[in-house]
């Protein structure tokens, strides 16, 4: 399914103590890739796609990683993300991190796509033909 | 004028390499400080006051800090806060920062009180005079 | 086994543009509720039990979360921390994030007990008898 | 004086439930310029440099932004940073952000070149001759 690549270039403010990377940045790392992915897949913005398929967002619903070897200030990374599943309302992602050319971390998310139901509140919805054919394809 | 104080535990995550804190969290934490001190001020929830007084929120035009002393995990820092002055439509922050008993920072903020104007904007708005007699008032 | 509890009051920064609380930020909330939860079982903070068991840390080798409900600026979530498993040279950990009584995040972390080897890297040691039994007592 | 500009595109996460970039997030931005900007002037990666000279950072001694637009996601900035003064042990930063070719922030920063000291923690130092000529260079 669709794949996409970005590097990020680890930060001072990054690290922690240890002088590593705090983990918890990770997962912003991830969000970012994810959406970067979302928007090569879709040729667009993410503030455009969101606009495009009228869609509130794609929240988060279950995420974890697997952390292999750590990471420093100074260290460009790579995450290749890749879409693992696309169920009715929901799909998957997972997330390699490499430093190096070594896998470093292991991570995988599973994202709703949800509307504005009328309440204000949020509903799942199921995900476009079209969606499903741009991350679907390679 | 009217003043306020918190207590902020540092944790292990808002340190940085060297050990201290990374300056940019004690902006949050300052931030965090402000919408306390308002909410004590106003005897209400931010949420609660943005509604109440029909603004669209207190966004920041200049703020600046002197670091005299770092702090690190584990200190429990104190933030004294003030209100300095009262404009038309702005108001000025000081706050303090004290770790065992000294100053170890000192920070001043100027925020303006907005409402959402017609094209979706936001524009300045005068301080209502319950705020102005409330953030005057000791 | 040994459980801690802490409250977090979710700050107006925490939040994302969809106006609830960016995930990210919750892995910084349950790593601090890691820290207070080992702190209270040997009744002293990180700084120190890091020097008092010699350690160099307890890194983070997998963690996840499962995300039921949002929470957003103001709410005042409970974090429960349970010790879930004692391994050789790692423990587990399970956080149950409750907003209003509800169950709104479970997570689960995996951390391994490492100290300073000789060339100034780090390696996993055996959990000390004296840790395994504060961390499995109630 | 020593000029250097870095991109930065605003994330998702970097925002506020206010939908523009949560302010204390342009101080991370700001420290990253100026890492980049004496990385440029020394040839050499941060990282590098701390070694290289023999230091043990250049902490902040005060700082200070005013806000003139916001940005928000999606937006790529510009950050023209600048020396604005060379004194014995320390030196000036001035940051412009821009945003579309406006200017949206200025900032500055004052930072101390600092050794460690025989009890284990830090003083400052004179700026080295070579770092002078560096950053006055334009």
């Amino acid at each position: 399914m669709f794949t996409h690549t970005i590097k990020v270039e680890i930060q001072f403010g990054d690290c922690d103590p240890a002088g590593i990377v705090y983990y918890p940045n990770y997962f912003r790392f991830f969000d970012n890739a994810t959406a970067a992915m979302l928007s090569a897949a879709f040729a667009m913005h993410k503030r455009n796609w969101l606009d495009h398929y009228g869609i509130a967002g794609i929240p988060m619903v279950d995420t974890g990683a697997r952390f292999i070897k750590p990471s420093s200030f100074g260290d460009v990374v790579e995450i290749s993300s890749e879409i693992t599943e696309l169920g009715r309302s929901s799909f998957g992602v997972k997330h390699s991190l490499l430093r190096d050319g070594d896998l470093a971390i292991e991570a995988h998310e599973k994202r709703v796509w949800v509307v504005r139901d009328d309440n204000g509140g949020i509903r799942s919805a199921a995900l476009p033909d079209e969606v499903r054919k741009l991350l679907g394809a390679q």
